[in-house]
């Protein structure tokens, strides 16, 4: 059972609007608006304890998850969502020791779930051409541990990806379709390649393409998440919610 | 690059409603109304070949994915969709080491998906009463290659959970409710506990069984799949769904 | 409270699946698997009778609804749903005295329900080039009494509507862009005109052309209609459902 | 060609977010943060023109349809929404003529939209408690010329109905199970009752009190409204979206 160090990441929560993620050793102290939360004070603690803010307010410290994690890299790009990523891991088959491509790196959250999923044995190479990008998910990747099982490349993908016999490719950008002949090149036979298709457009010109060139068993769907309140005597759906993400394009190689 | 060996699975595809799932050894030949496929023909040869059948018709051979091979696991029991196992996945952060619960084993399909995701050193401890289910499920994983990350219990979670300081919890039971206390103790403090409930009443109690056994960050949501038909000029979603599988509960544990 | 007459229609019903909508006169024996009904007896009765076939099983005698109606219609073209010709009546304001274009009649299902709100004052003007679809709705039309409130039009919208200063106009085409201007020839200033576009392509084009030919107000909606089955103790979705009818655009003219 | 008159109700509309629905009399200067509208300036005019604001702004004048003034409603009590509004007035087959009970009148919106549907022969009775509410309903109805189809009686609904041999009935309140026993009396044997429920709760409660009160062809249903951004070559659907608004329950009565 680990206790919280001085160099964790905790989840400080109250509900699905107030929680904060922090280092302990980067946030000494916690100001919210309920109070101040001494976070060094929790170090040799369990997770999941309850702690007092300076205002007497109650707050819960969680050991962040995967998704509390990826949820934070998204800043100036779009997130990529669980619903969405959990399905692509699936689909893909994405486990320990896979080796995966992507483009483009964007934030680094799909690339980070990727990692945690192809870890420690796998490698997700992440081509992306803008160095900005890759340096915010470089730091995200680092912070959280994943870095080691990400390889970067600051490269346009178009000219040539350098990886062969690959497990599974993500792609996350604006044109797949220009994607889809290096990334044959570079995967095995047989294996999936995924794409996250925010229009119809895109998707549509995806699948077309994927078969010109020798892709089977295509697919297209798109993932609806639906929040529930579960109360007693009153569920229901929540009155609102995120409509739509993307549209996921999957396809297998032929030889 | 693997090749098709005498032992392997391949996944025999021409369409999405027109595929056969076998090893090559126990179906020497596979007869479909598209004619005669010599699958002993196959070895040595690689994945994403195409092939033909004594009828002239052509087939893909794709290696099998997690995807394939779990929505094969499901006979007598409910199915438990990509959609729903990628996103229990991601929440839960089940990956390589990772160390579950789950209750019931049913028909495995689910076991099989996280003994994949948390291969090669993770663990699944799968509770359920039934050893005609667990027998069903112990064949497929062994099948599969999936047996050694998967220790099967054909015994009560309810009277007990045997482990501690568990990673996450995944209960698929008719009454879930029944098994928050055994698996509170089970947990490590701060995991994830998730449940599988087709009905909303059976989500609206468990919710306030996990409220008051001291659970936080509760959350329930249904995940709706829908199939797309990405044609040139013609794209729409398919004109038919599955509605509904189950609602997902999602809570961690305080201490 | 009018009784059931010779010549009235009836909906004989046992559950969702079993029901047959029939006319007394011509229907005097009613034959299903459940047995006979002698329906000549029941002249004279009160709609909501429980009655007994020769098997003595129980069938109920409902009064038949415009959606009863409406979904009996459609045979070699789409049906339109309950769900999307409710919403064309409520954004188009369809009710009695409106005058309304339509195109094209197809099995006359959207043009009874459109009569029937406009009905005792209003006309739904409907062009088709298909003398069949037009044979086959009159025929519909005056079986249910609604062929007062329908002119029907075999001849092609595209090279003129005659009407002027219609109320609303439906287009339910292939190529509703096609329409666009003769429709808004047709149409009263200010007034809506609404579409039914299977695919996306076909919404995406038809929202560019009334863009471009001065409507304002555009807007594209889906609407998912999912059942729920309520049983106590044991409410959710239904497993499957109608994923996908139409997109529905609609846009209102500008002098 | 009705033009504009100083009594007539206009919909000054920029965009779906910036449109303001008035009355040229009652407000002879319209003020937005576009600049100032005479509206007094557009007496004798057509809809559908084109105007300018103080600042050189363009605006369009509309024609409210039913849906702008049904929306204009709700403001103490939650809104109904057209979709369901529609389906409500098509399954209940509302239309010239028709006699329907409502409970409670709440906003008056639903109120309105089945009076629209009934008129000019038919008449919406409509009970509520609050006498709030229902001055509030009067007053909306009677400015959009809605009264004369609409008989408000301050009233508990669940101590008795006085009409007999109604068309449809629509409950619109908490505990709508209440309110079968008296609807049942109220209406016409084979007649449609409606109930409007927000939870499944409530959903569920009332299916069983219709099957125990002698209610057929029960049938649970929520309509999703998805809006599409329908762009050239960007077409995707909205990100954001109301989730849920009620879930609608229907039942027929038997003698």
């Amino acid at each position: 059972m680990p206790k919280i160090e001085a160099d964790s990441f905790i989840l400080v929560y109250r509900d699905k609007r107030r929680k904060w993620l922090v280092r302990v050793s980067e946030t000494p102290k916690l100001h919210t608006h309920l109070g101040i939360l001494d976070c060094t004070s929790l170090v040799g603690k369990d997770y999941g304890t309850r702690v007092l803010t300076t205002l007497n307010d109650e707050l819960v410290i969680l050991k962040p998850t995967l998704e509390d994690i990826v949820m934070k890299f998204a800043r100036k790009t779009q997130v990529i969502y669980p619903k969405d990523i959990g399905m692509i891991i699936v689909k893909c088959g994405i486990h320990s020791g896979s080796r995966v491509f992507e483009a483009g790196t964007g934030s680094g959250a799909a690339t980070a779930a990727m990692a945690y999923a192809a870890a420690p044995e796998g490698q997700v190479y992440s081509y992306d051409l803008s160095a900005e990008f890759q340096a915010g998910a470089r730091r995200n990747l680092e912070r959280f541990g994943l870095a080691k099982n990400v390889t970067l490349k600051n490269q346009d993908a178009k000219a040539g990806i350098e990886e062969r016999d690959l497990d599974a490719a993500l792609i996350d950008m604006g044109d797949p379709w220009e994607l889809v002949k290096p990334v044959r090149e570079a995967l095995a036979p047989s294996a999936m390649l995924a794409a996250i298709c925010p229009t119809m457009n895109q998707a549509e010109r995806l699948v077309q393409t994927l078969h010109d060139e020798g892709f089977v068993a295509t697919e297209t769907l798109e993932l609806i998440a639906r929040n529930i309140e579960a109360r007693p005597g009153m569920t229901r759906p929540s009155m609102f919610m995120v409509a739509h993400t993307a549209y996921l394009v999957f396809g297998r190689k032929l030889l």
